[in-house]
């Protein structure tokens, strides 16, 4: 009903906007100076400015949310292009996914490693492939073969602060494997990341937008966790974990331990609520992270409906964020409020 | 409610039960025959009564989504397992997940190549990583390090049909490069498979149970489509796509054109029209299949609730498809009713 009532408006009074996400849990210590912190809300900023000028210019949804993660992409800040975590082998393997409301096409890509904007790649499977989700050399070379996909060496997102990061986290799971007899979690070498009730924080970025058409669509891109290993795959690029949109409901972008998010479908349950029990995207949001928070999983998430309702739960000390709104409603926020 | 009135029962009257499919479809000319016919319905059986075995004598019903699975992943009739269909490189890239409805717990591999019942080690990676999902080498890597998985050369998947199909669907896609300029869904060389609006029967394998202290499970494993290209992922592997199971809802796996199931999240979607709008297990099955079809895409799915009810809804030809209740309700079918 409102939904109709929304689109029934004349073009000029119809809401848009867009929600951006760059990562949930604790904020390091190196990144609440003044100044750091200054760095990454102007960062925001600019990607939050590329998306809304696309929506303000009658452009779609889609467009905005990858002209949003595009420069998150590209800035070493954020968990995501450069300046990813580096897996156990020193790579970086990047994760994307994308969906258009309008039509519920998807696409999504996991494991890439020279493709500079891998958000740019997931639109491409969705536009250019009668598929959804391509994988590790796949993806690239069904990037070579349609052409117009930016190439990098894999050096390019690899920075001196994630080596060290990687580094440590490797340290710290020689000295777990010499404390005590292996354990299937160690065994998998991955505990000292997923198996910590502390919610590290890595910087997967996202972003949902509505346009003035009343078309929805949301994209989560992300490196993944640091010192991964077995061609592990998250939420992000997973449709209905980490990234979800439809027109008829709404459009989001997930973050934070993507095993609990994939576990609750959480992008999926979200519109589900709003489908089939009327729910509020607001409500429906924090449902489903209270779900995630009874596994035991931390993170959040930034939505957007078709009125143009912004919902940014999280259950961790802080989460990048932010939104701009048709109303002239906007902010940048890092911690909980 | 019902679902806490099943539960309430005396153990010995509980309801339990299980459903499996063997992949939805055109049934080929060559499996119609009624040897042919009878050489499946045996195989199909076999595996209902391995599955039922397990819940008759109080295994959970993990334990017989597993039981189910393997011998079909062992048949060369199916397609997951021994007989798999053949990559654009003639190799076979399994797929594979597991949920258990108890606890949402849920495992996945996507692209193994040497594991001879992925279904297997998708439930090792539920129960001795932390995480859900593992690709390609990554899934084989962890098989090597917890140890226990049975390793095979990739020839033991091959055989001469698949050799054959991918022969055909290789000089078909030779041909219609040379007809005309390549469009995308030519570039990515996989329209002959999956554009065509017929649905192809491949032949993916899945299982749902109802164990007799009320918990569910669902497991699915497939080889994907013929001469698939850029390590392409389908709805088998995904959480919430092809498999999903809570204890709250149902247990259900999928088949078809994965790519419709990923986009309308068919598995979580079930599961969600229960929770949320009181739907019957039937009427929410119906509901998703009917999305994918609007989307233009074909298959089916079984699933099984609290209950013990059953739903094999499929919109195409056949699918083969077989359930065993405590009831005393059993049957194998191929075609629609």
């Amino acid at each position: 009903m409102l939904a109709a009532l929304a689109s029934a408006l004349p073009a000029a009074e119809r809401p848009f906007g867009l929600v951006i996400h760059g990562g949930a849990g604790v904020i390091p210590r190196e990144q609440s100076s003044a100044e750091a912190e200054a760095e990454y809300r102007a960062k925001l900023q600019e990607a939050l400015d590329a998306g809304y000028a696309v929506l303000a210019s009658g452009g779609s949804a889609l467009d905005a949310v990858v002209a949003a993660i595009k420069p998150l992409e590209d800035s070493p800040l954020f968990n995501a292009g450069k300046g990813a975590v580096l897996n156990a082998d020193g790579i970086c393997e990047l994760d994307a996914s994308i969906m258009d409301g309008r039509n519920l096409a998807a696409g999504a890509v996991a494991g890439a490693r020279r493709i500079k904007n891998p958000i740019v790649l997931a639109r491409a499977v969705m536009e250019k492939s009668p598929h959804v989700m391509f994988t590790g050399d796949g993806a690239e070379r069904f990037a070579e073969q349609i052409g117009g996909i930016e190439f990098v060496p894999n050096e390019y997102f690899q920075t001196e602060r994630r080596r060290e990061e990687l580094k440590r986290a490797q340290e710290k799971e020689k000295a777990a494997k010499g404390r005590k007899t292996a354990s299937a979690g160690e065994v998998s070498g991955l505990d000292q990341v997923s198996g910590v009730r502390e919610p590290v924080y890595l910087g997967t970025v996202g972003c949902a937008a509505l346009d003035k058409n009343g078309n929805l669509a949301a994209g989560t891109s992300t490196g993944g966790m640091t010192n991964k290993k077995f061609g592990r795959v998250g939420d992000s690029p997973i449709i209905g974990a980490g990234t979800y949109a439809n027109n008829a409901t709404c459009a989001l972008s997930a973050t934070g331990h993507g095993e609990f998010f994939i576990r609750i479908g959480v992008a999926r349950d979200v519109s589900a609520q709003m489908e089939y029990k009327g729910a509020t995207l607001q409500e429906a949001a924090a449902a489903s992270l209270e779900k995630v928070a009874k596994l035991g999983g931390d993170g959040g998430m930034v939505a957007i409906d078709h009125h143009g309702n912004v919902a940014m739960p999280f259950n961790t000390p802080g989460m990048y964020r932010g939104f701009h709104l048709s109303t002239g409603a906007s902010a940048i926020e890092i911690f909980a409020r």
